[in-house]
C-alpha cells in the first residue's frame, strides 16, 4: 500500500498516512486540530488549507465553498482533499480549532487543543492473500499511525477484538502508543482529568478531550490530613511509621479515585472513558502520590528523589480510570517548590515576556514566583493551611456553605458558596473579614482584637458581635440562625494570629524574592493572586491586610486556582507538557531560610496594614 | 553545572555530558565503543581521536604516546582528554572497538559493538544547598545521560540506594532508560542472551556485552513438541485445548529459562547479570512465546497478530534474568516467515548488494530467501522436522553423541558431536548418509532402498550392513558396540522417504522463488545453507541428494545457525535492530500454495539426484 508524507506548516509537523486519507485525518494524525463544525462533511468550509504542491482535483463541495480564485491558489477543504503524493500543507490560523478562555479561570488564553490521547473510528481493510499485513500493522496503517507501539496485554486481545468487531473499530492512541481498540464506532468520548493535589485540598477537573470543555469539577479534603496538617508532619509520619509512606499514598490515591467517581457521576460518563490524567502538587504531595520516600525533603539540603516529569500508566499509581489510561505528572522545581508552581507559571505565562511580574499561590505552602527579564525565581513559604481553613477555628475549605466574601458597613454581610447556610469560612472570606475588622478597628495593626469591654467604641450593629472575655475575644460573623448547627460562627483572636503568621510568611517571600531579583515592589507591573479559594480574592482586602504590597489595584489580578488551570493546560495540549519541562529547568529556586535577615523581615511582615512598597527608595529613582 | 555537547564523527552521534568528563566516557554515552585494551588508563595509546576544535592541554601520557605532530594536529587520547567546550571529535576506524568474525559462524563480519544495555560506574556529586538537583537528575547528569527515563519501581528505591552507596554507584541503561542502579563499582559485567526459538530446538547464546565475546551456548528440545511436532498441530492444540495457548507459552518459557540457567552455570555468572535478550523464531513460535493466539496463522489468509519488532521487559514474558532486564523480539515478515528469517537475512547480509543470492534455512519449517537487484523475496516450506531428527527413526538434534558426518568407502565411517558414543543422527549426518547410500546404489533415485536379498551386489563391508526384510529394509550406520544402548543405529527405508519429503519441499521453494524473481538457478552467485546442524552441511552431499541446485561448489556456503547469528547481531548492536526492522518491511512474502504447479514441482523435487539447474535455458543466454 502506498504511503504519503504530509507536512503541516507553519508547525513543521508531519504525518505518514496511507494514500487516500483526507488532509483532515492526516492533520489529526499529526496532532493538529482543525475547525470542523460540520463534522468533516464538506458543508461548512471552515477547514480550508493551502496545499503547497500538487493539489488533487477539487470536489463539488470545494468548488462551491471555495470558488475559482482560492482553488487556483491551492486552497482545498481539509476534510475533502485526499492528496495523491507527498505534500506540504499550510494551515491558516482561522482554520485551526481554538479553545478560548475556557480552560483557565481569570486568564484569557487561547489554546490549540492537542491532547496526548486521541480516539478515532477506523474501518480496517479485511486481510486477504494479497494483503497479509499483521493485525497490528493493519489497524495502525488504517489509523494513519504506522509507527505507533502497542503493549503486550492489548496485543494479546487484538486478533479477537478486530475479528469480533468485523474490522470496524475505535482506536485510542496516547502519544505514540495504541492503548485501546474498542469494537465499532465509539465516537469521540475521550475524557481526561487534571488534578491539583494540595496538602489540604485535592481538586479534580474532568475535561472532554475532543472539545476542551470542562464536564465536571470536584474537590475533597486530602485524607492525609489525618496524619498531619502540614508537609513536615507527614514526612515525619512517613519515615517514622513502618507503613507510613504506603498509608499516605493510599490516602491520596483514595481521594483522587473518589473525585474521579464524583466527576463521572456528575457528567454521566463511565470511568472507562477517562484515558489521560495530569497531576500537579507540591514536591511532597508528588512524592507521596508516587510512593517515593519523602524523607530527604525535610532534611538539609532538601533534595527530591526526582524533579523531572513522569509519564506513567494510571494503573501504576492505582488510579481508577480506563485500565490503559495514562498519566502525566508535571515536573517539580526543587524540594519545596513543586509541579503546582510549574502549573501556576504555565497558567500565568510567567515564562513569556520580560516585565516584572509576581505570582503568589496561596495554599498550605504559599509559593511565590517572581519573573523579570527572562529570569524566573521561586520560593516556598511556610504559610500553613490558614487559607484552607485548617488552623482557623471555624475555617473550612471552599465548598458549599463556606463564607467566601465578607463586607461590613452598618452590620456584617457575607456570601456563601452555593448560597447555603454558613458552615464555616474559607480563604477569601477570611481575608475579607480580617480586612474589614481591621478597617473598623476591631483588630489593630499588631493583630490584637478589641476586648468586649470596649465594644461601646464601635457602631452598635458591630458592637453586639464582639463576644468572649478580655483573654479570648471573638467576633460573630454569622448568627446561630444563619448556621446549620445553630451555633454562632465567630472569628477568634487566635484565628487572627494564625492569619498573620500565614500572610506574614507570604509577604516575606515576595519581599525577599524581589530583593533577590534586584527590583523594588513598586516596580511590579503585575501581581497575580492564585489559590483554590471559594471566590476570587478581593484585591482591596489583600492590600489592606498587608498580604501583598500596596500596588495600584489595576496591577493586581486574582486568578483563582492557577495550579489546577496549569494542570488542565497540560491535559489539553502536549506542547504545554514540553513547556512545563522547560519551565522546571529554568526556574531558580531560592531557599528563604538562608537569607540572614529572614526572621526580622518575617516579624515586620506580620503587621496588619497596607505595606507601601519601597516608598523612600522609589523616590530616589 | 556546565554541560558540554560532544559530537562524534563520522557517526554524527552526540552526547551531552558534564564538563570534566573524558572523551571516552562521552563516546560511551553516545554509544560508540573505543579500543581501550589498557582499561582507559592512558597506557596503550589505542584510543586516539582527533578533536576538530579547541583541544585541551595534553597530559604527560598524551605527550609520550602521541608525539608533537599528532598533538598539533588535534589528536588526543580519548581516555585522557577532557574537553572544556563543545567540540566535534573524529574517531578513526583503528580506534574503534571492533569484534571480528566472532559473532557469526561461517561468515566473516565486522561489527562495532553498540549494545542497547550499557553499564558504567559513576561518582555522583553529593547534594548541597548550592546543588539541590533531585536524586534522579543527579545520577543521570553524572552518567552523561540527562534525558533518560526511569520507571517507578526503581525510582522508589533510588534515594536509599544512592545514600546507602555513598553516591558511588554503577548505572545500567537500556536504550534511553535507567533500568538499574547498583551500589559501588560493579564493573562491566553486563551480559545478554540471543535466542533462536525453533519449532523443535531452542538455542541460546550468552554474550558478554562489554566485549562481544560468547561466554556460553546451550540448546534444548522445545518442550512444545509434546503437543505436536509441527506448527500446525500446535496451533490446533492452542485453539482447541481450553488452556492450550498458556500451556504452550509456559513450555517454551520454561525451556528458555532452562537454557539461561545452563549458560549461567557454564560461564559462572548470575542470572541477575543478564540485562538484555534478543529472540527470533518463526511466526508461530513468536506468537506462542508472546502469548498471542496463533489461530489465524493456520487459516486463510494466514495473518499474524503482529509483525513489527517488540521491545518488552523480559519479566513481561516470564523470562528469568535481571528483573529490570529488557528483551527485543525481532520483527516477523508474514504468517509463515518469521523473525528467524529476518535474522538469517541480517547474518547473511542479503539486504546488501545486487547479486542473485539464495539462503535456505533448514529447520522444522524450511525458509527460503532469494535476493537480487534490491529485491528480497521469501517463502516458507513444509519441510518438517526431519533435519532436526524428529521424523527419523534414530534421528536426534545436534547435541552430544549425534552423528553429524558420515562417509562410506570400503566401510562406513562417521563422526559424532563431542566424539561421544553414537546416540542418533542429526541433520548434517542424515544428508551425508543419504548422499553416500545413493552414491553406492543402496538407495536409488526414487528413494527405494535395496532389499537385503540383493546385498551381494554391494562391496562386502557395505553389504553386511543391509538388514531387515524386503518390505522394511534398513542400513546399519553404527554397530551395537558403537552405541550407548547396545542397539545398532540404522537408517530405514521410511527414514529415506521422510528425508525426500523434507528436501523436496525445500527444493521446490528455491525453484519457485527463482521463477518469481525471474532468474535461472544457474545464475545464482551464492547459495547459503543455514540450520542448527551439528556440523556444517557438506556441500557435495547437499548437491548429490538434490537438496539444492547443482551449482559449482565454490558458489555454495554452509553458514551454520544463521538465525541464531542474526539474533546475536541484534544483541550486539542497536543498528542491527533498525536494520532488522527495515528488512522485515522490505521482504516480499510469496505464498507457495498459490502457485498452480506447486504439487507437480514438489513431486519432481523428491528425486534423489543432483538437479542440474536450467541447463537448456542457460545455453540460450
Amino acid at each position: 500500500m502506498t504511503e504519503l508524507e504530509i507536512e503541516f506548516l507553519p508547525d513543521k509537523r508531519r504525518a505518514r498516512v496511507p494514500a487516500g486519507v483526507s488532509v483532515a485525518d492526516a492533520a489529526a494524525a499529526a496532532g493538529i486540530g482543525l475547525e470542523t463544525p460540520c463534522g468533516g462533511e464538506g458543508l461548512c468550509g471552515k477547514c480550508r488549507v493551502k496545499l503547497l504542491g500538487p493539489a488533487p482535483t477539487p470536489t463539488p463541495e470545494e468548488i462551491e465553498l471555495l470558488g475559482d480564485d482560492l482553488l487556483r491558489a491551492g486552497f482545498r477543504l481539509a476534510c475533502r482533499a485526499r492528496p495523491e503524493s507527498d505534500v506540504s500543507v499550510y494551515v491558516p490560523p482561522q482554520s485551526r480549532r481554538v479553545e478560548q478562555s475556557i480552560l483557565v479561570e481569570g486568564i484569557a488564553r487561547e489554546l490549540v487543543l492537542d491532547p496526548a490521547v486521541t480516539k478515532s473510528y477506523v474501518e480496517v481493510p479485511v486481510p486477504s492473500l494479497d494483503d497479509q499485513r499483521g493485525d497490528l500493522e493493519r489497524v495502525l496503517d488504517a489509523a494513519g499511525r504506522p509507527r505507533a507501539a502497542c503493549a503486550l496485554p492489548l496485543l494479546r486481545e487484538l486478533a479477537s477484538i478486530m475479528r469480533g468487531a468485523g474490522w470496524h473499530v475505535t482506536t485510542v492512541f496516547a502519544d505514540d502508543e495504541l492503548i485501546a481498540v474498542e469494537p465499532g464506532d465509539r465516537g469521540g468520548s475521550v475524557y481526561g482529568m487534571a488534578f491539583d493535589i494540595g496538602t489540604t485540598t485535592v481538586v479534580g477537573y474532568l475535561i472532554d478531550l475532543a472539545t476542551g470543555r470542562q464536564a465536571a469539577v470536584a474537590s475533597d479534603t486530602n485524607a492525609q490530613v489525618a496524619h498531619g496538617e502540614d508537609v513536615v508532619t507527614r514526612i515525619q509520619f512517613a519515615s517514622e511509621h513502618p507503613a507510613g509512606l504506603e498509608l499516605l499514598r493510599r490516602d491520596v490515591v483514595g481521594v483522587v479515585n473518589g473525585i474521579i467517581a464524583q466527576c463521572c457521576r456528575a457528567a454521566g460518563i463511565e470511568k472507562n472513558q477517562i484515558y489521560d490524567l495530569t497531576l500537579v502538587g507540591n514536591t511532597c504531595m508528588h512524592h507521596l502520590l508516587l510512593g517515593l520516600p519523602p524523607d530527604n525533603l525535610a532534611v538539609l539540603p532538601y533534595v527530591a528523589t526526582v524533579t523531572s516529569a513522569q509519564r506513567l500508566l494510571a494503573a501504576d499509581l492505582g488510579l481508577d480510570v480506563n485500565p490503559a489510561g495514562r498519566c502525566y505528572v508535571l515536573p517539580n522545581i526543587a524540594g519545596f517548590v513543586g509541579a503546582d508552581t510549574v502549573a501556576v507559571i504555565l497558567a500565568a505565562e510567567l515564562d513569556r515576556g520580560d516585565a516584572l511580574r509576581v505570582a503568589i499561590d496561596i495554599g498550605t505552602n504559599g509559593e511565590v514566583v517572581v519573573a523579570a527579564g527572562g529570569r524566573i525565581i521561586a520560593c516556598s513559604t511556610a504559610a500553613g493551611p490558614a487559607f484552607e481553613g485548617a488552623t482557623i477555628s471555624r475555617g473550612m475549605r471552599a465548598t458549599s456553605g463556606a463564607i467566601d466574601g465578607v463586607s461590613i458597613a452598618e452590620d456584617v454581610s457575607f456570601t456563601t458558596i452555593n448560597g447555603a447556610s454558613a458552615s464555616g469560612i474559607c480563604g477569601s472570606g477570611l481575608i475579607d473579614a480580617v480586612a474589614e475588622l481591621r478597617r473598623l478597628g476591631v483588630v489593630d495593626e499588631t493583630g490584637r482584637m478589641l476586648p468586649p469591654a470596649r465594644a461601646h467604641e464601635l457602631p452598635p450593629g458591630i458592637a453586639r458581635r464582639l463576644r468572649g472575655d478580655e483573654e479570648r475575644p471573638q467576633f460573630v460573623i454569622a448568627w446561630p440562625h444563619e448556621t446549620p448547627d445553630g451555633e454562632p460562627l465567630t472569628i477568634t483572636a487566635r484565628d487572627v494570629r494564625q492569619f498573620q503568621l500565614a500572610k506574614g510568611a507570604l509577604y516575606t517571600g515576595v519581599d525577599l524574592l524581589l530583593e533577590e531579583i534586584g527590583a523594588e515592589a513598586s516596580e511590579v507591573e503585575e501581581l497575580l493572586l492564585a489559590g483554590a479559594f471559594g471566590s476570587y480574592v478581593k484585591r482591596e482586602s489583600a492590600v489592606a491586610v498587608g498580604l501583598i504590597p500596596a500596588l495600584p489595584l489595576e496591577r493586581i489580578r486574582s486568578i483563582g486556582n492557577a495550579a489546577g488551570a496549569g494542570a488542565k493546560l497540560a491535559l489539553a495540549a502536549r506542547s504545554m507538557r514540553e513547556r512545563a519541562e522547560q519551565v522546571a529547568h529554568r526556574v531558580e529556586y531560592v531557599e528563604l531560610s538562608r537569607k540572614p535577615d529572614f526572621h526580622l523581615r518575617f516579624a515586620d511582615a506580620m503587621t496588619l496594614s497596607a505595606l507601601i512598597p519601597g516608598e523612600s527608595k522609589a523616590s530616589g529613582r
